[in-house]
């Protein structure tokens, strides 16, 4: 009632969207990839950096690469996952303010020639791009299976070999298949998670 | 058209919404925050952990407590927002784990009994949970105006001595003003930031 967004909308996105632990047969493909990416797109970061990259897990080659370094509860899904995704942030994401902030090149140097200022801001805007990615997927009527349970030096070293990507999150993306979802587990009550001052 | 999501909806959360930079001087109620929260609460979390704490700063004392540890450009429009809110990361939610996780409470000690444990994937899920507030602002038909532009020490301590909660970002809320929105900057090809491997 107090929202602009219509209930269909709140449903698909969050209401009745869970966490999938199977998935149906059906692919993904890179359209549906590329839909999403281009409405999550938008969503704002720091100074426009936009640090999040994405690597589509789409060869079994890669597939079995990128399994042995999930934890062991998270393999089986990851085998049978449709399509898999490693949400990573780009360390050099600096490198690309220059064409995203047309108006103030400078910011590259202002504030991002030190690592570890690139480090911090990249991760912390990188990681909210992973959370509109998952609305994203959800949006595009697919069901998303976000992992931290993985060997992040492991998937680093066997996918961004020269060390400025670091990964965030490996995330399954398909249709729900069999028993996909665990019951709604409960949630904080408004009053524990908000306060007002 | 691969997208489940309806346009109307799309533009709301994405394609048309925009960092507002100025607001109306209408006010946002409670009811508002907590149709958001109440629809964003949602959306996953490592261990359904849920380490997001929202402030909500009403009062001129607080507010003025809050607007001397923003950087000097934040200042004038988080002096004149209708709300802001202080989205940080209780670094104590284990201790709330057993009650979000029923049916697994060792999980708090199996994982989280260590505070560097608790930094690390605390900070993560709350900062997720933060790109899903943004979006749940947007939902509720307001304007989000984050700024990473301030003393994260000075706030911290302002705001939560103890030392528990860590600061991650402060977000303006409420319907836009005049010229509340600067030119939409470029993003990244799709090509530019998603790999197939």
């Amino acid at each position: 009632m107090t929202l602009a967004l219509d209930r269909t909308a709140q449903e698909l996105l969050f209401l009745e969207a869970h966490t999938a632990h199977t998935f149906s047969d059906e692919p993904v493909s890179d359209e549906q990839i590329r839909a999403v990416y281009e409405l999550v797109k938008y969503a704002p970061t720091a100074f426009n950096q936009s640090p999040l990259r994405i690597t589509l897990v789409r060869s079994a080659e890669a597939r079995s690469r990128l399994v042995k370094h999930m934890s062991e509860g998270n393999r089986p899904k990851t085998s049978a996952a449709p399509l898999t995704a490693i949400l990573s942030v780009d360390l050099e994401f600096h490198e690309r303010l220059p064409e995203l902030q047309p108006l103030a090149p400078a910011l590259k140097d202002k504030f991002f020639s030190e690592a570890e200022a690139r480090e911090t801001s990249g991760t912390f805007n990188a990681t909210l791009q992973a959370g509109y990615f998952i609305v994203g997927v959800r949006a595009a009527g697919l069901a998303a299976g976000p992992m931290s349970g993985f060997d992040k030096h492991g998937v680093d070293k066997e996918f961004f070999g020269d060390g400025t990507q670091k990964s965030l999150l490996v995330v399954n993306i398909g249709r729900p298949g069999e028993d996909a979802y665990r019951p709604r587990q409960p949630r904080l009550s408004y009053d524990d998670a908000v306060t007002t001052v």
